[in-house]
């Protein structure tokens, strides 16, 4: 059988990544796949900078429509990124009939409902394994190997940038701005890391990931999006004495009256094996009414552990393109017909647990009136830590962990306490997750 | 549509698992599916047992063969176990043209390439991701995911009743015998246990990962199966001391002239995620050459988790059975024309590295001797502990780790070591694998 052709909109690190696995491991692919899979033409504004990476046999151009137009191709590739040009260029593949596969989390969290729907109308694949956490197969997982279950709640290290640099902090106790230029300078972290460090990057797939854990259309404005620029080394040694881990988790959650979807930096008690996923690594833990708590666990960025998840894309679409579309595996887990309109849940609605850290004045009764404003506001204590004061200072510090009460209840109760004459500076409030 | 008919032959722990969530979350797995997966006839010898599991509203009936014969039936579910009986039923169910799902890794390992080419002859689909792992999607992941990969090996602790004691013991310091009967008691071991501690059933699914990893048949009897009935407290507290944890693990390898399949007890460093899974849960590690590391866990067994699996693959079967079969992801993830004859590789070919403990006698010159020894076939060292001999005793333990080499040359220099008369008691020998 003719081999499946690919057409490469952007051939940058994934783009690379997908046509050296590609033609490396040609041999076993087609033993999987049943036929060929071969890259027959590349669109690249650098065209020269193309050409040497994927030699004289493939043809590159530098306008991407010539390749949606090749009627030769079969399906194509989307790694340009971001949601401008590749959003265009994506709804003329599908409305050109070509299958398509995408790295692209910030078009689709934002766009995919559009994007979805104009595939289904059009009787065509969009795949997007490589959008949440790299080479982990996340997305087959929750949409085809936990079909039995209701998912109670997932919940993901779903950004290496930031994993690697809470490592950091944690292992050398040291502070955010610190280790970010390490970061940065070490190619960890970007020039301009704001999507990584503010949980934008992370927000986009947690976003989509609620989509096909509920059935839910993706709704990426709904999302509470928190980074981790704040954090400081104090949080992270304290909660390390407490038993916790501080991650930044990508959550979205079953709730009584909707779903929860929010990342933000999140105490992990210690023992649970994603408290222990260190550096640039990724982990998403998927909790389902049947199958308990599993976790996956992988590289979720670079060249080829994210090819490793376009390619599997291409194979599924590869065996699947000639099914009738009823048979396939909807996009987002769900049939169409079948989504839910259960509504993304305000933060303020959120209900989980809290760490918090109050700069307190050195002096008898402190604890007294803090812990009387948490009582009013029904909020009941897990574990309190007050240190000594440290010699010559009349402050010192005042941690609190909580058991779960209403974020909005929180917000109040943190109000009032800053209030106190005795609390000094602005409360630290981080959220805690049992993940059990 | 109308609801996929499903028969179960059997209603044990798993069945009644089956029954229970596909009752309970039927709205949301048609959601998914797309249509809805009813059981309409149960086979059990317990008719009455299995009638007060189902309700009335399900037949049951005594003799399986009636499951298979009722045309309205569209998947058989096989969850009987064993190779008997199991096994014709499965082919007669084949043979009456109904795709199976089956849980039953015994009947799979040994009788796989018969069953599967009888599958590929009829054009129906034989679905197992529940004989590997129990709730964890590690067959689809292998199958499916990671299509890309030229896999180089996998590395699972895939026996919870294993996993459980050797937990056990190294968190009490206990021996196996004592803490085996703690789990028999506690229900984590079966009454006759001797396939879960002596490796049988590990090897079990090692054998079908080994298959679908690459793309070899399935071949149990190739398979070297060592179970965890001789390890010594003793060792797991030296293994400790070392920084690592001893865990019973199925691996299979690509190694230069074959494919490595062996279960085993293994030092993993203690640092790795999978050292760190604790009690009854599974966790497997595959190593794929564009990927990388990745990591899948959960629970191993079970009667919600397995049916979470099973119920997977009905849902597979559901969306897929309609579509041509060529369309289809072939059994053993490889196309069956394309199977591969990379033989599995005798033991003492394999190569791997070694934690050897030595009762010798304490005086001058024995580890000289047995360094010498060692040398001289060739074997490095990686680390030595020697301790101090006990108040009043003339004898020590010596504990070497070893650099990788030939099993087959590590089993001559254990002999001669053995032969040293400072040499004392019979030498332990346990394999250690770094898995990075």
């Amino acid at each position: 059988m003719k081999p499946i052709q690919v057409g490469l909109l952007g051939i940058g690190t994934v783009g690379s990544g997908v046509f050296h696995v590609l033609k490396r491991n040609q041999a076993e692919i087609q033993r999987r796949a049943g036929r060929g899979i071969e890259i027959a033409m590349v669109a690249d504004l650098d065209v020269a900078r193309a050409q040497s990476i994927v030699g004289d046999g493939v043809r590159v151009v530098n306008d991407a429509r010539q390749v949606i137009a090749n009627p030769d191709i079969d399906i194509v590739v989307e790694l340009i990124g971001g949601y401008g040009i590749a959003k265009a260029l994506v709804m003329e593949a599908i409305d050109a009939g070509k299958h398509v596969v995408t790295a692209n989390k910030a078009l689709l969290a934002v766009h995919g409902t559009e994007i979805f729907a104009a595939a289904q109308a059009k009787g065509v694949m969009v795949a997007f394994e490589a959008a949440v956490a790299g080479g982990i197969p996340i997305i087959k997982a929750l949409r085809e190997g936990l079909t039995a279950n209701q998912i109670q709640w997932v919940a993901g290290i779903i950004n290496g940038t930031t994993n690697f640099i809470l490592s950091e902090m944690r292992d050398k106790g040291l502070d955010f701005d610190v280790v970010l230029k390490e970061a940065q300078r070490l190619g960890y972290a970007e020039a301009d890391p704001t999507f990584d460090i503010e949980g934008v990057d992370a927000a986009h797939k947690a976003t989509i990931m609620s989509a096909i854990a509920f059935g839910i259309p993706v709704q990426f404005d709904k999302a509470h999006v928190e980074g981790i620029t704040k954090l400081e080394a104090a949080d992270i040694r304290y909660a390390e004495q407490l038993g916790y881990r501080i991650k930044l988790l990508g959550i979205t959650k079953r709730a009584q009256e909707g779903i929860e979807l929010r990342v933000h930096p999140c105490l992990v008690p210690a023992k649970r094996l994603i408290a222990n996923v260190e550096g640039a690594m990724n982990a998403v833990v998927v909790q389902g009414d049947a199958v308990g708590t599993t976790l996956y666990y992988g590289k979720g960025a670079g060249s080829e552990p994210t090819a490793s998840a376009v390619i599997a894309d291409l194979v599924d679409v590869t065996r699947l393109h000639t099914a009738d579309p009823l048979n396939r595996v909807p996009h987002l887990a769900f049939q169409p017909a079948s989504m839910s309109d259960l509504p993304v849940l305000p933060m303020s609605e959120v209900v989980t647990s809290y760490y918090l850290r109050l700069r307190v004045a050195d002096e008898a009764g402190v604890l007294a009136k803090v812990t009387g404003l948490l009582a009013e506001a029904g909020i009941s204590i897990d574990a309190v830590l007050q240190r000594e004061a440290e010699e010559g200072s009349r402050q010192t510090d005042l941690i609190i962990l909580t058991h779960s009460t209403r974020e909005g209840t929180m917000n109040d109760a943190i109000a009032q306490m800053q209030g106190l004459p005795t609390v000094l500076a602005p409360i630290v409030r981080i959220r805690k997750e049992e993940l059990a």
